[in-house]
């Protein structure tokens, strides 16, 4: 499979009155998602923030699990945490896979809501992955989504994981759950 | 749609001895795992618990956001919580559910490891859901996982979601948005 890497990015994103802010670092946006890109085989799970006070609270939560007293216990959850990366802006993690990979991956976008971008298909974006042409980089947002000029930025979009629902507010945790399953899950049922 | 129902267990569960505990009610999964289910179209969330006091505490997070004040923010959330019931135990909810539909539904474990039981397909069930075959029940449960004893009195058990990973620790917040997905999301794709 084609090398897969997500992100999860605190700026620029939506407040609930649509301006532009950077989101707080949530230790359960660290943990879970970890955890679901670890079972999926996620390359890294990058946790992008521009605040080096978040950048801290960020790099904190996963040194708790990844320092050797926490392994020494029962729980894998360490294992998840040493994929995580945190880095200050999404240029020094594309450079941080076009270090790794040799080539800029296909930077993909989500969003909850229908964007003025014409979406690429899950299953067109799966059959990339298992054909392996080169890495693919899924970014979610949080708060109330991207700025407009950051899904811009991206060459690719999404759908809406349901988009014909009445109501679709899932948390950014179960949506990047979601997402991997989609695209990288078992398919033989 | 077969009407569905999910419920997220707190008694018995294994604790990381394989003792038999009660584990805690988290704020995290009674709101993450309301506001999947509400997008999937899940009849209700049950969060089950024996322990009065953990009652309380689940019933404060759902009144915390469908009382009339949070109501009137901008947030969603309130409509997903909505669908929350906090029960005792499984007999309480099954009742709940059998005065709702008329017949018992069929009750469905899962597991993120391999059991005794034969699992059913997620394929299957999904069928079972597109075709209204009569309610499903499919239970989460948390700490280190269900009881046996639980595991052997439900009808059926799925499958683990990615049971040939290296790694198969998924957050129940990210299990219960996997498994919604695939008996439930859109796959036209």
């Amino acid at each position: 499979m084609g090398n897969l890497y997500l992100g999860l990015l605190h700026f620029p994103m939506r407040n609930r009155r649509g301006e532009i802010v950077a989101t707080s670092t949530t230790s359960m946006d660290v943990h879970d998602i970890a955890r679901s890109a670890r079972t999926y085989g996620v390359a890294r799970y990058f946790v992008v923030t521009p605040l080096p006070s978040q950048q801290a609270i960020a790099w904190r939560i996963r040194g708790f699990w990844t320092e050797a007293e926490r392994i020494a216990e029962a729980s894998r959850r360490g294992e998840a945490m040493e994929y995580v990366v945190v880095s200050e802006d999404l240029e020094e993690t594309l450079a941080w896979i076009e270090a790794a990979e040799g080539s800029r991956p296909l930077l993909v976008a989500t969003s909850a809501r229908p964007t003025a971008k014409a979406p690429i298909l899950f299953a067109e974006l799966r059959r990339r992955l298992r054909t392996d042409m080169g890495p693919v980089y899924i970014l979610f947002g949080t708060g109330w989504g991207m700025a407009d000029e950051l899904i811009d930025a991206c060459d690719a979009i999404l759908p809406p994981v349901m988009k014909d629902s009445d109501f679709n507010h899932l948390s950014v945790r179960a949506a990047a759950a979601i997402v991997l399953d989609r695209l990288a899950g078992d398919r033989y049922e």
